[in-house]
């Protein structure tokens, strides 16, 4: 029998948790970072177009696409501060592969879930080239839906096993202690921004609001330290004061795009950056002394979401977390839609 | 109980074939009609932005967002002329729309058969203002999977019940004829081009090859007749011989987009076109005169596809054929991403 060309495999968010919980969080993050490790040594082979944005007073809704020639893939994600209130999610996404060949989908998912994974673990990926060596220390400042994830990935990529934690509200800082319970860390809340980052090695901000927010000045920032930036991550939303920026090595994604969404946006157009790329392709040097201090400005790009799908698509082999989904129309014969129809209407009536 | 968060309505194949045959091919042709020119009515009220594509040796796939500032909506579809030697479409094709407010998807739909209800009825609209009044006949040029749909488009807003048809293939036709018998026409398969568009005041050329072919060239193009180029729709994919095409009135939907996908691009990109909305809202004339020769030269645009989404939704309404889609995570409390994962795991363990 022909293989069915009218479904797409489809995973739903209750498929993905037990995909994850399957796996294990850790070591899905480990092997998730391999491969958006492996995409980024291939970085050249990659179609990199700046994400398609939506912006209204609200919000923002977005499509991340890009292609390695032979596999296209792309993100709808949304990111609207207020969502809070509703009780939606600021930010909620699902995503595509398909095979540039025929121009098939050939996978549907859920990829809130699986944003907050591949966030954090190029987040850790990046620090396992700019943080300092040994780092056990990591402040956690915002204490949001992104915080545990990153959490793990850092224990599970560095062996950060310290958590200092901030949020301004008291309330986001005990779900998250409450969560990390038991999964191997050492955790303490802290009062201040100021009393978290005290004998940190790395500092994680991560925090939501949509305004330029000075989370970190300058008099906070000691030698050495690396600066793990996640929430600086469109226009007008940033979390680090430029003096700050300025004495960091900063380290990004995609330069054409950071220089607009991320923390470097406070920065003229032509201060130098490095690609993460040419960091993990050895193409450029990581952290090089004991007092440097580093900065990856996160922002998100499409190639890490391309690594999540496939990593997706090749453990579904294993782990087949997944539905069939009639998204393709199918007729017998591919130049008789109309008599697809047809035949419906003829099963119908019998 | 609180409406559900994580789920958003889904429309299988399935769905949508019982959908357009509990309304009618016809009604629901000319429903979508109205709602395609009520957008158009309010063009300038959209986002447009040429359709973001990757193309690739064998084909196209391309993302086709827009917005109204209250409702977004995006197209996936692909373009892949050699598909149908693995018994696929040539374009296939699903959608979605989101609330602008938060971000969220309201509706994930299969658009293979919607796009070619929408391509049909979106010509059938042009050729309400362009094609000479009382006509009957039309001759069908390209037998293939939009060939019926064309038809009964032109049936059910013009009154069109004289068709005679060609295909290179008369596998095609002999298809087509049986498809439509009983429909309604006078059916008159024909042995060439030449003989197709003999009486016809309206030729519609809807072929597939992606080659700049010659479907009709100066000599079969008479006087006071309306072609409706449907096929001409990529870079390198023409029907019409440019000297056809220079004695032509031409109207096209989004100048921008069509100077590089239409058969327009045999043209000087100066080359004087009407834009569609700018006939529909009364702002440039339709057909002046009997002599005259008019040309829609269909490309298709985002904001039909946002007309459609707006249509099924609408009509979702009265014929609930959707499911639920788990497409969205929701935890209990937006800020608990993680949560709902450990959750999870303690409903798995128990």
């Amino acid at each position: 029998m022909a293989p069915a060309l009218n479904t797409v495999p489809f995973v739903s968010v209750e498929h993905m948790m037990r995909l994850v919980l399957a796996i294990g969080v850790e070591r899905f993050l480990t092997e998730l970072a391999d491969f958006i490790a492996a995409d980024f040594r291939r970085w050249e082979s990659f179609d990199k177009t700046p994400r398609l944005a939506a912006h209204s007073v609200d919000g923002v809704i977005e499509l991340m696409p890009t292609s390695d020639g032979t596999t296209y893939g792309f993100k709808y994600v949304n990111g609207h501060p207020k969502n809070i209130r509703s009780g939606r999610q600021t930010v909620a996404a699902f995503g595509v592969l398909a095979d540039v060949g025929h121009g098939y989908p050939v996978l549907l998912t859920e990829m809130t879930i699986l944003t907050a994974l591949r966030t954090a673990a190029t987040s850790a990926l990046a620090a396992q080239y700019l943080a300092p060596p040994r780092a056990r220390t990591m402040a956690l400042i915002g204490n949001g839906a992104q915080a545990e994830f990153q959490a793990l990935a850092f224990k599970a990529l560095l062996g950060i096993d310290r958590l200092r934690l901030y949020d301004i509200d008291p309330a986001a800082t005990a779900k998250c202690l409450r969560n990390l319970a038991g999964l191997g860390f050492t955790l303490q809340p802290c009062a201040s921004i100021a009393a978290a980052v005290e004998g940190a090695e790395i500092v994680t901000t991560v925090t939501a609001d949509k305004q330029n927010a000075t989370i970190l000045t300058d008099n906070l920032v000691g030698a050495g330290i690396h600066i793990n930036g996640v929430g600086g991550d469109c226009p007008g939303k940033t979390e680090l004061h430029p003096d700050v920026l300025r004495r960091c090595e900063i380290v990004v994604e995609y330069a054409p795009q950071t220089r607009i969404e991320g923390e470097i946006q406070q920065l003229p157009f032509d201060h130098p950056v490095t690609e993460l790329w040419q960091v993990i392709a050895g193409r450029a040097p990581g952290r090089r002394d004991a007092r440097q201090v580093t900065l990856f400005d996160s922002v998100g790009f499409a190639v890490e979401d391309f690594s999540a799908l496939r990593y997706l698509r090749e453990r579904l082999g294993t782990y087949p977390f997944f539905t069939e989904l009639d998204l393709l129309a199918d007729p017998d014969e591919p130049r008789d839609l109309f008599g697809m129809l047809l035949r419906a209407q003829a099963r119908a009536a019998a």
